[in-house]
């Protein structure tokens, strides 16, 4: 049937959606939800309808990502016909009934995704039925291969092209910021892209960003990593595995990470990593609550890394508390940078030793962490950082002190005398969001005491940062509330719970003695 | 934070949706699908972000759902904040999780999914979740009762106010046009609402309204019943139970039905029926495929019908092959009304005798079915569906012939000589749709030999009827492809395969003869 284009002049967030009145709806026998296509001038597109009360008849409404699509300017006179259901959709519902899904099934439905032929409501439920059923490995290597294919991809060359991450959940933790200039210090290539924030109180980009731009395009992010070996970039612009940021999109709200392992490996696979370490926070302060889960993980990771041709090492660390003493985006990029220059909190220095040490070694160094050491206390890895920032657009010569924090501070003391015997990773992260972070770059949460450590009474627990003093005292308020720092007790320090698959040592020849 | 208010002219589909550009979501801390408070003038709604790129800074575009509830004429300031996450969200996700649900946990998501303060992305994934996991019956009652509260109510006065439902799936099945004037005949009040097509060719809605208008108001509906005693009217617009509507509209792409008894029990808990038969057909052609699932359907239905202060009798019915010959809203229409009229196939007849002679019974008559017969013989039935067509507004002397059914006809013929084996429901609903049913009312099948039935060489199987030669095309390619009917064998008549609970029948005293 024929209707008269109406152009809206606003974007449905990249969804392909056409409104259509109650009546035009009925005429074409299209129910909510269902898909039409829309044709014009020989080009075709599919889009969800969505039936508006008192929508003109014989009108569609189409948002921006249609009438560019198909080139119209308004009033045009369109073909649109109820659409076959997607295939995709079939296994979708299959999923939804506890089906297995083969490869075929999940390229067609991540392509479909990628193509905005599958609702949000749709890509809900699948989201939600992989949450309750799980995938095994052939679903998840697929639907890690099917992220890649459906973005692009980055090649910079002869491997080794090293990467490191985190699978998240422990504030405070700026690793990467140290890992990434002591590998290309090295001479080792490491393109490090980070996301931002969602629910954390900073992002490495967010962290990065009060140093230097971090919104680079492929470009730019290639010229950055031929003249330093290194960048640490944003990653959310460049449709590396862009199926990915849809399904976080849907999963957001739902408190649901079905796809953490494909998530993470395929926007690896995309930008050409050949050798990763990936760090596996473990405690009751991380997103992995106990080693049993934790090996789990990390041999899930070890396997799809040599289905998709990559070797994975993944490090389980420390995870009870949050790493350093600082937390919020500009705090924490000053104390990566302390840490740098020599100073700095122990256990942070000792994680990104081991975490880059582990790197050399896959890449055949022996002694990974003595090299990494020599690269950190030589200043090679801070000289590093300065050329990775000069090269993105900063100043290399900041100083710790130049990064702007929250003017507005409160020290947060002790009511009594004791040992911090435990510190809520959940808390802090809501204080110091409720402070502004990540959005307010200079707000945050700096420790002055951490596990294990004595604290007189009335000696200060931590500071909260702000810019503005109305989100200071809702920070304050809401530490009041929540006690994220509990006191008594011994606690320990080492960083490294284990690493797998396991270093390997070489053993001394058998020698029987006659 | 203040923006200016840029009113759409469109409507979200009842959904509350307000557009906010990516910098101003950023400056917000707004993510996609967070939820945001929107005041102005002393009132506030909560609605749900949906971020556009190229959205104009600090303005805030709000569709006519809420721009109607503020009462906003466009270009006014309003105060927008982040809004904290529903409590109902947080039992979203627990039911995602696995968890059971409390009673109140239930009543709070179905009073936000009514408020429109859930999107679709949170409502897609609690049901998938519901349909995973299931629904226990304390979860079952507390979704029946909260969908009910949270719509209108409707009183007929005094018990018994009887019902009859079919859980459908069986093309065909228009035994409610019967019983319902037998009851109502009999002095019953029988105020049966029911729904237009989603997926089938036909709805007893769509039937009915060949003969009388269906969409009548509450006010309307009230008159029609004291008149009558009975009425046949669309539930769809009264807004009894509005939240089953809008989990329907989640589930009708996806596939799903979850909410399949407290849907059908909180309608008619809102209408105020007392007395309730439920038919379930049961075979291969229906939606309950086997005894096992239907006796378990059957006694959930009559124990979630005690916690509900309702009398509940299952029928278990034959579900192999459609009911009756015809299928499509006016031919059915047309055959409700021939059979009324004392003609008509055997197996409807039968069908609308025992149902209507079960709710005579649960309402304390003595053989339930005589008195149905009765009703249909005397012609006093007829009458009644004559006296309620009038007044719902249709013409009272009504004839079969009048009622209009499609102008392109075409026969499907049997390629060899044998008996009726087997008739797929599944493709039978295809190609009535394919034809143009239900929206083109003219349009579906009318079959000429059914179960068991002996066809020559060439005989005439069924009738295709449609309103357009290309549909009657279309749907006759279809049926070729398809082939609904299969030859061969001799199948059983009897219709009702059991009740549920079991009919009282009243013991002789035991007497011991000395």
């Amino acid at each position: 049937m024929e209707f008269t284009a109406e152009v809206l002049t606003i974007t449905a967030g990249g969804r392909r959606i056409a409104i259509l009145g109650e009546e035009t709806a009925s005429q074409l026998g299209v129910h909510s939800s269902d898909r039409i296509r829309i044709t014009y001038g020989g080009a075709s597109i599919i889009a969800i309808a969505n039936i508006a009360a008192h929508f003109p008849t014989n009108r569609i409404g189409l948002y921006e990502e249609i009438s560019a699509a198909l080139g119209l300017k308004g009033d045009e006179p369109v073909q649109v016909e109820l659409a076959q259901l997607p295939e995709s959709l079939s296994h979708v519902r299959a999923k939804v009934r506890g089906e297995r899904l083969r490869g075929p099934d999940i390229t067609t439905i991540v392509k479909d995704v990628v193509e905005r032929h599958l609702s949000e409501v749709e890509i809900a439920a699948f989201l939600t039925a992989l949450n309750v059923y799980g995938l095994n490995m052939g679903e998840t290597e697929a639907m890690s291969r099917a992220m890649v294919e459906t973005g692009k991809t980055l090649d910079f060359g002869e491997a080794p092209i090293l990467d490191k991450h985190s699978i998240g959940g422990l504030p405070g933790d700026k690793t990467s910021m140290l890992v990434v200039p002591i590998v290309a210090a090295a001479g080792f290539t490491i393109p490090k892209t980070s996301s931002r924030a969602v629910t954390s109180p900073a992002g490495t980009a967010d962290r990065v960003e009060t140093l230097c731009p971090v919104n680079l395009s492929i470009a730019e992010i290639k010229r950055v990593v031929e003249k330093t070996s290194g960048c640490l970039v944003w990653g959310g612009a460049l449709e590396l595995a862009p199926a990915d940021d849809l399904f976080i999109q849907i999963e957001y709200p739902l408190g649901i990470d079905p796809l953490l392992l494909p998530s993470i490996m395929s926007k690896k696979k995309a930008i050409g990593a050949t050798h990763i370490v990936i760090d596996i926070p473990t405690g009751t302060g991380a997103k992995i609550k106990n080693t049993t889960d934790a090996y789990t993980l990390a041999s899930d990771f070890v396997d799809l890394g040599k289905r998709l041709g990559m070797t994975i090492q993944c490090a389980l660390t420390f995870g009870e508390q949050p790493l350093g003493y600082a937390v919020g985006p500009a705090l924490e990029a000053r104390e990566a940078l302390t840490t740098l220059m020599g100073e700095g909190p122990a256990d942070l220095r000792e994680k990104a030793v081991i975490l880059a040490g582990m790197l050399f070694e896959m890449a055949g160094t022996e002694d990974g962490r003595q090299r990494a050491e020599n690269m950190l206390q030589s200043g090679r890895a801070e000289k590093k950082l300065r050329e990775i920032i000069e090269a993105q657009g900063g100043n290399p010569n900041v100083k710790p002190e130049d990064i702007p924090v929250g003017a507005q501070k409160a020290e947060v003391t002790a009511e009594q005398a004791g040992r911090v015997m435990w510190i809520s990773t959940e808390s802090i992260i809501r204080v110091a969001r409720e402070a502004g972070a990540p959005k307010e770059k200079g707000a945050g949460v700096v420790f002055k005491a951490k596990l294990g450590e004595a604290v007189k009474k009335g000696g200060v627990l931590f500071e909260v940062y702000a810019e503005r003093s109305s989100k200071l005292e809702a920070a304050l308020e809401l530490s009041g509330k929540l006690q994220p720092v509990v006191l008594s007790r011994k606690a320990e320090e080492r960083m490294l719970l284990d690493q797998v698959p396991e270093k390997v040592t070489r053993e001394k020849p058998f020698v029987l003695e006659r």
